[in-house]
């Protein structure tokens, strides 16, 4: 499959490329969970890979939860009584509370006071805050600036609506040869922040493109959704799919200075987790593996107990886990050209995995004679060659207990290798590959 | 459940306190397997906690065993020909060998020699020797007095008697909430010595008036009963209990200088093993998790393979793991008053969690919505708190597969926090417990 | 049963004494997988061993392989213009090509080379080289030799011939009392070459003596036939076997300086493997335990996946491990007798516990009453002894769950303690033997 590519240098600079140019061109848009900063956010990654748009309509049921209300802002400031605007939201968009309702009022400082959000210990980065399901308006600021706010009269506005609208994700779906399904999510609706996750989006959309270019044996799909809602809603329209999926991953936060890392699916062995495993172990030294936990972003609802997807998330920093999360300091100038260019690779590596991952079976007592079909040396006496001894451990693995991924970590051969080795003992008809969806070797050791 | 507020430093110290004049008060009398010893230490013991007392009669079928005569003795000597006592029952009741037949006889010190038993490694000790299943008699003394007894006539009296009679053991059952049930067993038999078993004793009654205190899910039967053939008796006529039993304790040697240790049950990976893993590790560093082994308590009837229950030993010494025991010097002032305590505080906070651990699950597709509910806090993008991950954490494992001891150990959280998050969870109708006795993740890892 | 024996150090000493003789005797014949050479090897092994010979014809099926026509040779040479002989198979038997086609031919030393077969790398040693299955001609010889040939033309002689024949093996089985069977399996294949594989040859012989010599359990069969398609036609002429058998072990290159290694079966957790890993553990510090791979000798067709039987191998230097592996340098004063020695000793140890091992099963509940059987101490309070350790721990593990290997595992002791200990309680039926072929615990931990 093509996105095998992108592990070249070379291919991998040229997505690095591509990533940043997108991340430019989203950093400013004011995105949230719904409303026209991510159908704005769509039409740029529409150019790089074919999304198709889903308007989902507020008061859908999703689960648990219903669409919101589409909300919508056009301005919002406080400005003191000589009209100067002291807070701004032409000048950053963090600065209004993300789904604050509307307000036009005057009132005292100390009235404003319990809207007002910021961070005494970072007077100088404007909080993240937002508030999709109680409705209340607020803004956000630098302690700094807060705390030289004046006593007096404040002219406070937020020029926003929450009516009945859309929820708006976009999904690229490219049809694998085979009944399997996989896939890749990553979420939509964080303002100008850079790292978490115009990152996700932006290698999302060049992994799409990648495996759009070749012949996955997979149906892959790339869904770009609002965090929570957005995946949740994707699941309540998907249920017939979630049988077929055999893998995925969420992705996001893949720009920053933290060692690049995967947090393992709930059930933390399948075959996603194990195809991560042998990508951050052999490629990518000092990369950290992490085990499931509740807390994160749309791996909590694909691995939910209800769904149990083998879906694992492949991050650099965990939520929460560098100084710069959820606030201003999130932008472009934290996000490293080579943390992106390794987080390519190894995301394009470990979705290659995936996608060849398969389980052969054998129905041959003993070894098959492998001369006579060409495919061992003629001379006997010396120790046979890299490829000869794949035929032997896809051969001697091909129970239906051991898929491809599990063999490479048995026998330390590279997959590719035993990928390339099962794919000459299928083209002689000594190995079968079983097409149903597998959980092989998915037991978690509890 | 109030077993929990011995963990409480004051509460442990008053029960210490008890416990103390308990072993005081229980020390001097000559227990065996039956006899009015026995009766004599429920007396004081049902004075703590409420104890039903049976009497099995002798030749009671108790799978392959029996129970014997019963032995009572009034008196016991060997005197030189001067008349003078130098072997006397009245000195210290280890002197007669425990379920001595009767003898009155005059006979030379060779034909007495085969009839003593003495420790030529511990001379200043009398040993501990019984001969409940074959009819002899004997006496134990110091290694040091034997040595210096003089050629010549002794006469030999055992003023004992073995006749049917009743095999007596007490029990205080606290019935729980919900069907399950659990056990704390510990042994009467034995005669003047301290740390094995009046410490076992009389912490067992402390428990058992602590959570009598409270309202137990788990119907508790705290039993008090001869080694062996008492919970051998137990066992057969309760054959109705034991499906319902989830977990339990066997606690002896109680007080020495020794770490404090669980015996794993059998399997070694029940509930019971989980719980007193989470709290040995959290709470008492430097305590011992030893592998059962056959050679032990009463632990050795409850795990046999033909009952297989789920439950371990708490203890501090094994058994034969200290030079004084089962002799003379096993008296009172091996008890220290800080083992005792430590000893009380983690039996405690075992049996609370035995008692707590219940399996929730839950049928919702995805997270379900905590806000709505009131379970979670009202602004979005700040790190939850320490509750409502234990939220998520129950959530997430809420799949019939992790009972709370399970989450406390996956999560790192304590059972504590997980058990109050567990119960707003129920409250709100999110989970439900599974009420069957459970044995969840109990296989063992051979 | 009599392999016990062999751990004496007097009787091993004598086993390395006939193991000395007999590869003495076998070194200088000329092996293939079929031929003369197979069946005069047979004939020195038939005098310590009773063996029963089979022929089976060329073109016979062996699953997915056919038996080859015979290979006879008298003579092969390389002669100059002068008539010398500058390669000459009465030189040496590994001069030729091992199944070389005839020819008769004068041809230039630039026509030779292709078929000239030497190591540059080890320019003094003669490689082995085979060529079964495709039709050819080859000489093989010393590189230094090599280089010295002078150009102008050659005679190339070899007498050989192929045609239809049999392939020859040979089986000692000893009829044990029980229904299970196990396999002792070695090559007979090699031409001249000592460790590999007079070795396995010559020590599967005196084991073959000693458990003749005794009344086994199980019903041994030891196969003395060539590589790969020895097993493979032995495998194919015994599918009734199969089913019953409950171990074994290939053996081979047990002469040389390497450490003793046992390799695993492909299971890895098989009653075979368990045993090994108790006797290398035990006996033989420095041994190594090493993970299935499919490279190796007959243990690849014992456990692909289509038969998967409980056989591991015994080895000191695994394939081409060794420097002179498949070179006259594999000669007779590379084998050491402290080597063989060991190895006899651990190969003797492994078979009799894969002979005695069993899964005792108990349907007391609780413990049986021992000392009313005989079998525990009259007098109670003082630790019981090792023998009585071990009736505790078979009664405790006799839930049909553990075999006589797993309890020496879980408790520690030594498999023959609890085997005596096993045989006092089926003597005094307080446990009965499964007596079907048993795989239990023998799920891999994948």
């Amino acid at each position: 499959m093509a996105a095998e590519r992108l592990q070249d240098e070379a291919a991998a600079d040229a997505a690095v490329a591509v990533t940043l140019e997108l991340m430019e061109e989203m950093f400013p848009l004011c995105r949230s969970i719904t409303g026209d900063g991510v159908r704005r956010t769509l039409d740029i990654l529409g150019r790089v890979v074919p999304l198709k748009r889903s308007e989902v309509p507020s008061g859908t049921r999703a689960f648990d939860w219903d669409v919101p209300a589409e909300w919508s802002i056009r301005d919002a400031y406080v400005a003191d009584s000589f009209g100067n605007r002291v807070i701004d939201f032409r000048a950053h968009n963090l600065h209004v509370l993300n789904y604050s309702a509307p307000i036009r009022q005057t009132m005292t400082l100390e009235e404003l006071q319990p809207h007002l959000h910021s961070l005494p210990e970072r007077p100088d980065a404007i909080p993240y805050r937002t508030s999709y399901y109680r409705e209340q308006w607020g803004f956000c600021l630098r302690h700094r600036d807060r705390e030289r706010l004046a006593p007096g009269r404040y002219e406070v506005v937020v020029d926003s609506q929450l009516r009945p609208g859309h929820l708006t994700y976009g999904e690229c779906a490219i049809t694998g040869s085979t009944p399997g399904e996989a896939i890749v999510y990553t979420h939509t609706c964080h303002p100008s922040l850079a790292n978490d996750n115009l990152t996700g989006m932006a290698i999302a959309a060049v992994l799409a493109q990648a495996v759009g270019a070749g012949q996955p044996r997979l149906t892959w799909r790339f869904v770009f959704g609002p965090g929570t809602i957005g995946s949740l809603t994707w699941l309540s329209r998907n249920t017939d799919v979630l049988p077929r999926i055999v893998g995925g991953l969420v992705v996001g936060l893949l720009g920053d200075a933290a060692a690049l890392t995967y947090k393992r699916s709930r059930r933390g062995n399948t075959a996603t987790d194990r195809a991560a495993s042998l990508v951050l172990q052999h490629d990518h030294p000092g990369a950290r593996i992490i085990d499931f936990e509740p807390y994160g972003y749309d791996e909590r609802q694909f691995c939910s107990p209800g769904f149990d997807l083998p879906i694992g998330r492949l991050t650099r920093s965990v939520n929460g886990g560098y100084a710069e999360y959820h606030t201003s300091a999130d932008d472009l100038s934290l996000v490293r050209r080579d943390s992106l260019a390794e987080s390519i690779r190894a995301a394009a590596r470990i979705v290659s995995l995936i996608d060849r991952n398969r389980t052969p079976m054998s129905h041959v007592k003993g070894e098959p004679r492998l001369g006579k079909r060409g495919l061992y040396g003629d001379l006997g006496g010396s120790r046979p060659g890299e490829f000869e001894h794949a035929l032997l451990w896809v051969l001697s693995l091909a129970d239906g207990a051991h898929d491809l991924v599990a063999m490479a970590k048995r026998s330390g051969l590279r997959f590719e290798l035993l990928d390339r080795a099962c794919a000459a003992l299928e083209q002689v008809e000594l190995v079968r590959t079983i097409e149903a969806p597998s959980t092989v070797g998915e037991r978690r050791q509890s």
